[in-house]
């Protein structure tokens, strides 16, 4: 029987992620040490000039860069991350947040973060995962 | 007539600021180029395990940067920021963050925040502000 | 007649930086918005446990985001950078590193390096270099 | 018997340190988590523009961050930092370096680190260190 899938363990995360879900985050793509996801600019996550506000386009990427990481089935927690801001994120429009793995140590992962709408990419990330020795799903073998 | 005091120009940020007032986001205190800002752990901000999600602890810390650089009366945005998790932020209880300018020129500024929970600190962050030469309440001189 | 080409302008920076020199910095590859760079762990680079000291990782890892950069012809310096350090850089052996650009705006460039010994990364960067509209060699029109 | 001094754990650090002697880093003032550096802008640490190279910046600060974490005693290495270039720094004169701790937990610590000249800040970095529970000299009970 094979390992949990990341379509799997992912949906089973966001399940559990009230934040995501608040939030409307939706997963579009996986695979190992990858994901894509999508997050629609609601009204209440505009800052005081009517664009996405910075907290909520970190929010997304760091989920980008943890889901990443737990494609692995392996438990992780962000340790530490660093965003760029590069353009406004337009309200109502959908932006795309892709997390690839750059590096992944027994205990550590290390994820690069894109965050776009159409385009334009308005923030990368760099997130560095402590990876946790527990499975999210059982584990097959 | 003085200029606007620090009080009054993050009074005014923080009425315009949906995602600050909805997260229940209070100055405690301020200062030039230096804020203390509060926020209780509410039920929404949890992540799975049940402590307070990153990216509210980043969203927090990121006003408390960008406010300490407000105190000036210059308009500014975050440009780019980094944040380390040193322990979990527990569910119910108040988080303060502390913002405190390491540098300004007149287009950047550099600011240091610690988000605390009683006395432990939970976060450290440093974010890099745009200024924009305008200000946020008129100024008198 | 054509623009300067990436190889071109790296090797005309290269000749004015003592610093990349002195470290025996070379240019292995290049291409707009990338380039790959090689650098030998000589004894002067180690530190206090006989291992890369993280200061020249760190020198290397910034020339080849700098250097990314500079391909597209416009003079550019690092504005900030953040660096994760995943496993020691041998002594005597060859480190590779590799910048390649994230999204690119006419002041702001975001760069994205992993330095690398053999097939092992030992760390990624992430560079945002402003900059500044000034050729590095003379444009062709 | 009381446990070493920070100054003659530096002291013990800096003379192991070849990369630290060769930049001429001199230990200024330390003191529990603390610790202020000096070293001279040096014709070999200059870049293309006459002004200090960013990654002996970068080193001088890495230096005061984890130096401000030895001060404990306890063997630490950088696991990652992030640096923000404000201004050049000037080709012979003194730069100095204060680290700071901001946090400390049982493995992991965090400094602030600024960069001065004059009283020009010209970088700020912020450090994490990953402590290692071993004594850097003797402890003493």
């Amino acid at each position: 029987m094979a390992q949990p899938t990341a379509d799997a363990i992912l949906a089973h995360i966001l399940t559990g992620s009230r934040v995501a879900t608040d939030l409307g985050i939706r997963v579009l793509a996986t695979g190992p040490g990858f994901v894509r996801l999508g997050m629609t600019v609601a009204p209440h996550l505009l800052n005081g000039v009517g664009t996405c506000h910075g907290g909520y386009l970190f929010t997304l990427g760091d989920c980008a860069g943890a889901f990443a990481c737990l494609t692995h089935n392996r438990r992780a927690v962000t340790h530490s991350a660093q965003i760029a801001y590069l353009e406004p994120a337009l309200a109502g429009q959908e932006l795309v947040a892709e997390g690839s793995e750059l590096a992944r140590r027994k205990r550590t992962g290390v994820y690069a973060v894109r965050i776009m709408q159409d385009d334009r990419v308005v923030a990368t990330m760099t997130a560095i995962c402590a990876i946790i020795d527990e499975p999210v799903l059982p584990d097959n073998n």
